[in-house]
């Protein structure tokens, strides 16, 4: 498989950086995925907005512009042969001489192969477990993943599927996704501050707009156990059904007709953008 | 100069890691340093406790004993001949399958040479700014330092020294140091929990355990800008007087007596240890 480091496209057996760089060091670094289809980019220039961004606060200059991106991309593409995959860009804090300065920041691209969850789980939804956090820099995508990865092993003993950040009584992200409510009243609810704005959530937005009542705003942990419905969003789940959190039911503990009919919505949205 | 990667020594500028290591993915990983004086480590049991602690707490074995891992770092005060430097272990995630699995942790270890604070900095005291934040994981000593090296330039622009977390009102560190504070009784106290708890924090404690009166509990904010004297501890730092916090004097705005005592305690320990 090739990746491109800097600008120059080599295997990714080969591919190394130095035990300098602020990644290793101090995880100092920003990062983002999307997903191809039928070896096509997904939602790219979402990605690469976000991508951009989350650089610029991060006081990471990119050297690369857009397009140049665009093209290591499409390079990949053509040499890998892995239609449907997922692509990561990451900015490191590059080559730090006092462990603790950031230097030239490093480009990464990768491909590589993805796994969607297992169809069961759209059928029979699943169940997180929450824990107290509030990410840094919640609206960068940093490649900083500590509690979530530290909590693998948690999710599993309790046989979770995820893990819910919630920090005063308010529900957040959870560790790779973002989280709506469907309330009794039919309206569609996911919080708007303090959280990584997923492409996915953005898309899954902009098309439920004409269809349904639509808040960005705080929701608490009890709003989340009395609602109607909930589903979680992210680039590799789509929409995905919650049904209990804590091991308490969300709604009859069941998929409802809502994220179901959300996740056909986003599944056509996906092909219409394909076929563009 | 020498480091050693997973037991191998070569040149730094040779020693590199697959980007599929963990750390530069998630930045997932943990690490320990301390000084060298003399060409000796100083404290090095302490710093190699806490290293196999935070390796066990963040689910991540290191292949080497403690003597091995000494014999390496013995290895390298031969070949670099610093007498005086940083020694860096740095234990990754590892070479990730999927981008998010832990892998075999890469541990290595590096030296380099260390700055001291300017002398006018330990006669003048520093100024500090706040910042509300709670590291993650915080009795780990994670690679993970976004927030801290994020905030460089607030700090820079603050004219500050260094940012002191802060969280619900509750002082707990700084970036990279720990805090004590002087009551006007005399007294002298330093955060408890959500933490890491130091190295010259534990010697500070110990040393003075005989002379003073010591409390190790929750200072709220209000307190710190009570208290009589306030200084930070640090492997490069020693005993710094704090003399402002946020532009508001701490006492008088100049370093006091006790914090200049408990230096040259220090500094005292320190050179009974170094000739044990």
């Amino acid at each position: 498989m090739y990746c491109f480091v800097n600008g120059l496209k080599l295997e990714v057996t080969k591919a190394t950086l130095n035990i300098n760089d602020l990644a290793i060091l101090r995880g100092y670094g920003i990062f983002d995925f999307f997903r191809t289809v039928d070896n096509k980019p997904l939602f790219l220039e979402d990605h690469l907005d976000r991508f951009y961004n989350s650089s610029k606060i991060a006081h990471l200059p990119i050297s690369f512009s857009k397009s140049e991106v665009i093209e290591q991309v499409n390079s990949l593409l053509t040499a890998n042969k892995l239609p449907i995959s997922g692509i990561r860009m990451v900015l490191t804090g590059g080559y730090s001489e006092d462990g603790y300065s950031v230097g030239k920041p490093n480009l990464i691209i990768t491909q590589g192969p993805i796994t969607f969850p297992a169809e069961e789980l759209y059928t029979n939804g699943v169940k997180l477990i929450t824990h107290n956090f509030l990410r840094e820099l919640p609206e960068v995508k940093t490649v900083n993943y500590m509690t979530g990865i530290w909590l693998k092993s948690k999710i599993k003993e309790e046989k979770a599927f995820d893990a819910l950040y919630v920090n005063n009584g308010q529900v957040l992200e959870l560790t790779r996704s973002n989280i709506f409510i469907i309330t009794k009243e039919g309206k569609i609810i996911t919080p708007q501050k303090n959280i990584l704005k997923g492409v996915t959530r953005k898309k899954v937005l902009e098309m439920a707009a004409s269809h349904y009542d639509i808040e960005e705003r705080e929701i608490s942990i009890d709003e989340l156990l009395q609602a109607k419905e909930a589903f979680l969003t992210g680039t590799t789940k789509k929409v995905l059904p919650i049904t209990a959190v804590d091991n308490q039911k969300i709604g009859d503990g069941k998929p409802g007709p809502i994220s179901r009919q959300l996740l056909e919505m986003f599944n056509q949205f996906e092909k219409e953008y394909m076929d563009k």
